[in-house]
């Protein structure tokens, strides 16, 4: 299976979807079909010849996807649960089909209910984004150096998951891992979502907002990711609200640790636990290095 | 007053003591001397002529202070003390002492006692650091675009506070900001030290190590400056304890009500919260480019 034969359709021109097109352009497969619900982002991405062909009516998704052996999901999870609701019956026979949903679990059944059962659904979670949003924010950099996770099914076929994989790299990811939906969305709810309420958290806890003349790199750093599409991430919160909670509480137990040494003046026990942290941490970025042969992506 | 006319002594040739000669020697004081209670740091910056003079013994510390118009003193919180303490008496009449800690309140009474009259004390906080320690990790770079607090007593002499003044802007800090002691320790409890606390808090959480396979550069981002300097940042947190406290109370409430609204599937309510934040950092991005033109740093 080779990219330059295959028609790939993009669904959703946003953030993700504009950034796969304007990778994929890189690859020349046989054409990039797209759809989006902002018809001027079509209007762009055609004029700039991003895409080759925009899809703006039903009728005309439907052919789109009837002539796609590749279809890429970009968008919101309940957005995708019912795209594929209402188009699922138009994928062309054995196409592939993958998402990029940042929840695993709770949208894999769905979708896969609405599908045809030759469709070859791949769920995968590109670990790469920006605090910018849309279409005019979207650049293919942002995938270079990243973490891509899998979460195949037990009857996606081998050679087009071999397929995925290497348009993954291609598109300048560096390290895929495959596992389950269960234990994406139990990490995910760590290194993602609960990184993500920390950072509103800390925005919502000061009211100043001239506090940045005090700031000295900490505070942008631990914030960047506040600036955050509140839709999208409440529905991500939401889907996977227990894993989410479960990491909360992990999180404010270390807290409340720290706290009670500051609280009770225990020099001993806070040096003790910053320097294991530090160790830990540096351990971390060692095991990134080895992945991906870059440190800690930095935006 | 001309900084050519001037002998400089460094206190301390760590990350930032190292981080002064270096951006000093670019300026061509009169000359650069330091200390530094490890001998062999004090022999490579000699080698490499980023000092002109190394002083090890406490009589050659007395007779560089006995010689230097401008002391600036980077050492840990309760060494910085210690060193006033005990060389305070050697210091030159009408010698500039400037300090780098990161709290200002609990020791500037504390170093003003130990000093003669007549040496001006011009407390200052650098907002700039790395996750690097030590003279091998000291950049002139980290000072580029950074915010400089400087937290002047009634009795500083105003041409020295202009000299210190226009000596940080030549070091590449663009935003000088003057507060009083007690509203630097408040608002830095919040920028500095509680972010320090949460990034440590964070790192803690989790035990699992390869959790990186799935980070999208949230997490590295949000923990970058838990690589802490565990024996350093417990003095600052202590001296600080009563603002530091406050301010995690403060986060630990936006935490629990944002946890609220997701146990309680409350999409509404995290939307709106999401929104409001993003908007808050939008503005605060705005705020810090308007007075450093620069974004947030990031390292």
């Amino acid at each position: 299976m080779n990219l330059c034969d295959q028609h790939v359709a993009v669904i959703g021109l946003g953030l993700m979807g504009g950034a796969f097109a304007l990778g994929l352009r890189q690859l020349e497969p046989a054409s990039i079909m797209a759809t989006d619900c902002n018809k001027e982002v079509l209007e762009k991405a055609l004029e700039e010849k991003i895409i080759d062909y925009g899809a703006q009516t039903p009728e005309e998704i439907a052919r789109m996807l009837f002539q796609s052996h590749l279809i890429i999901l970009c968008l919101y999870p309940s957005d995708a649960i019912d795209f594929v609701k209402t188009y699922g019956r138009y994928f062309q026979e054995n196409a592939i089909l993958t998402d990029i949903v940042g929840v695993k679990e709770p949208i894999i059944r769905d979708i896969k209910e609405a599908l045809p059962p030759t469709v070859d659904f791949i769920p995968g979670h590109p670990m790469a984004g920006s605090e910018k949003e849309g279409f005019l924010g979207a650049t293919e950099d942002i995938f270079v150096g990243r973490n891509y996770v899998l979460t195949p099914l037990p009857e996606n076929k081998k050679e087009n998951l071999n397929f995925i994989k290497t348009l993954i790299k291609r598109l300048g990811f560096v390290n895929i891992v495959e596992s389950t939906p269960e234990e994406h969305d139990r990490k995910i709810a760590f290194t993602s979502q609960l990184c993500h309420v920390i950072a509103a958290a800390l925005v919502d806890a000061d009211e100043d907002l001239k506090i940045t003349d005090f700031e000295g790199g900490s505070f942008g750093d631990l914030t960047r990711i506040a600036m955050i599409n509140a839709p999208m991430w409440t529905e991500l919160f939401l889907m996977n609200k227990k894993a989410l909670l479960a990491e909360i509480d992990k999180f404010e137990e270390s807290l409340q640790a720290i706290k009670g040494h500051i609280a009770q003046d225990n020099a001993e026990a806070l040096i003790e636990t910053l320097k294991d942290v530090r160790d830990k941490r540096v351990v971390m970025e060692i095991q990134r290095m080895n992945k991906t042969r870059t440190p800690f992506p930095t935006k």
